[in-house]
């Protein structure tokens, strides 16, 4: 009988997750109980907002348990269901965390995923968390109209990506704030920005200031830090900022200072909203299925960075945070 | 024939204007040209957002012309008109400056001033700039709904204490930041805030924490700076932020620092909206309408501080940021 390779919680970082906060263990197989299905994950997730639910400093759901599996969402086969609703063989996405095999209860499942044209890891990233996160960030917070100007940080990233496109798609101009010339290069020619800054090269300032005269109508902030400030010097009269990411902080303890953004605020009718995409489960669906049709009908690109194997887990969340990614980080167990 | 004293900018303050950024003239006597009207200002307003108006820095108006007359609201009456829309007698409120006479076009008028009943100087005070601040402050950017712990800073303040009781007629529990045992006994007994706190006395952070366990649903701000950062840190999930002045901060030259607050913003799901009453000179008669009945069943209270003679205008704004007056700080000229 198989065993269930998993990765447990070691220990609680106080800054970036690293590999040594992790363990790789060889469990039991799991089976269904009553009411339970078990599902054979195909792809894990890896996600910039592990570091925070890892943390136990005040979040927005539970920190992690020591001693437990690292939580997580995956993409994976009904092996074995003892819930009506589900059926051996159907593909699901939901909360079966870091690990070979999970046995759970129907409510861990976020949706089906029934788009067999498509690569079941999409449910993870374009059509998944950081799609539905872009979306809904957009539509719920920025609520940008055709024309604005829609600056973007992380802007090649698996979130900012689909916030570039979908602006785009949505009759926006948009400028992306990226690290380096090979990111600079997917951002213009394959993710479709209209002008991609660097924010490494000098003078973030002005280049911002250069091609946003008006200022931004829309910053969509993955980032936080000092790419944010320069932003917020720019915003545009009845600026909307989606706070959805902090990328650019290594850590919140103690909590950094940066420049007081109360008189942009207040001068230029800013308004600034966080979002969290888990707020929106019952969206997923719905939203799932809006971007599905953008993919397939080449409107929305997507870079994957598939790892093969579990032992891959623990040293990729920091491997996020350096920026060497150039896609949505995904472990392919299967 | 009289002359018209005035008072005149004379320089261009980098922190807060003192009485020698002005100097008081004996203009010519104006008169009504065509289509214009000549008011006697009878009350002159002294505002805390007059550093900004005088400020070269960007904010949401064009600053003062050095040499010019302080622009100012005043509550006058007509002395002749050339305008159809209005009679002499007739009592005003608008854009008439720092001076005994101002001859002007009808647009620099934001509304007549028709309650006979009550005092002509609330039309700048609690029935104008500071209260419709207030009452539109809440209702356009945090739109708190009953059983909400609503935080105000300046809570004895022209607006503040407006706010505070405003959000109790909506059925809000309220809690005062405020400096000091007169202003703390100002807030309880006058106000009616549920809970006052002094920020002058250690411990403002627990404190806070005490009084709103569940965290505050709805802060105004007034002040940014240290008193925000602890406000910040006890926001409740989903809590709106009214940006609505910086009294805390007394130069924006350089760019303060301070704790930053995306993780906050993110975490709680929190949404900040910058506020500037000017963007709604439409509304300002129907507000003021609401506030006035409010005011004559004795639900609104107001103090002001009235000094008389247009001399004491120049030194006036220094005094607000000091912290010294107890209500609307106005020049009554008649």
């Amino acid at each position: 009988m198989p065993g269930n390779r998993q990765i447990i919680v070691r220990g609680r970082p106080t800054c970036i997750p690293q590999a040594e906060h992790f363990e790789l263990v060889d469990g039991n197989m799991p089976f269904a109980g009553a009411g339970e299905i078990l599902i054979r994950n195909l792809f894990l997730s890896v996600d910039p907002a592990m570091r925070g639910w890892l943390a136990d400093t005040s979040n927005y759901s539970q920190p992690i348990a020591i001693g437990s599996v690292m939580r997580s969402l995956a993409v994976g086969e009904v092996v074995e269901s003892n819930a009506p609703a589900f059926a051996a063989g159907e593909r699901v996405m939901g909360w079966f965390g870091w690990q070979q095999f999970a046995a759970t209860t129907p409510d861990a499942v976020i949706r089906k995923v029934e788009d067999r044209d498509l690569s079941p890891s999409l449910a993870l990233g374009v059509l998944g968390l950081n799609g539905v996160t872009a979306l809904l960030g957009l539509e719920k917070v920025a609520r940008p109209t055709a024309g604005d100007t829609v600056v973007v940080s992380t802007a090649a990233g698996a979130v900012g990506s689909a916030v570039g496109q979908i602006a785009k798609l949505l009759g926006c101009r948009t400028v992306g704030i990226t690290g380096g010339a090979e990111k600079l290069a997917i951002c213009r020619d394959e993710f479709g920005y209209d002008v991609a800054i660097d924010y490494q090269a000098p003078g973030l300032d002005q280049a911002l200031a250069n091609v946003c005269p008006q200022g931004a109508n829309v910053y969509f902030d993955n980032t936080a830090g000092p790419i944010s400030d320069t932003v917020y010097r720019n915003l545009a009269l009845h600026a909307r900022v989606v706070t959805c990411g902090t990328a650019s902080v290594s850590s919140w303890n103690p909590v950094p200072t940066g420049p007081r953004i109360e008189r942009i605020v207040m001068t230029r009718r800013a308004q600034i909203g966080g979002f969290v995409v888990l707020d929106y489960m019952d969206e997923f669906q719905p939203a799932g299925a809006r971007l599905a049709q953008w993919v397939r009908e080449g409107k929305l690109k997507y870079r994957e960075e598939i790892v093969d194997g579990i032992e891959n887990c623990p040293g990729a969340i920091a491997d996020l945070y350096e920026g060497r990614n150039l896609g949505k980080r995904l472990i392919r167990l299967v």
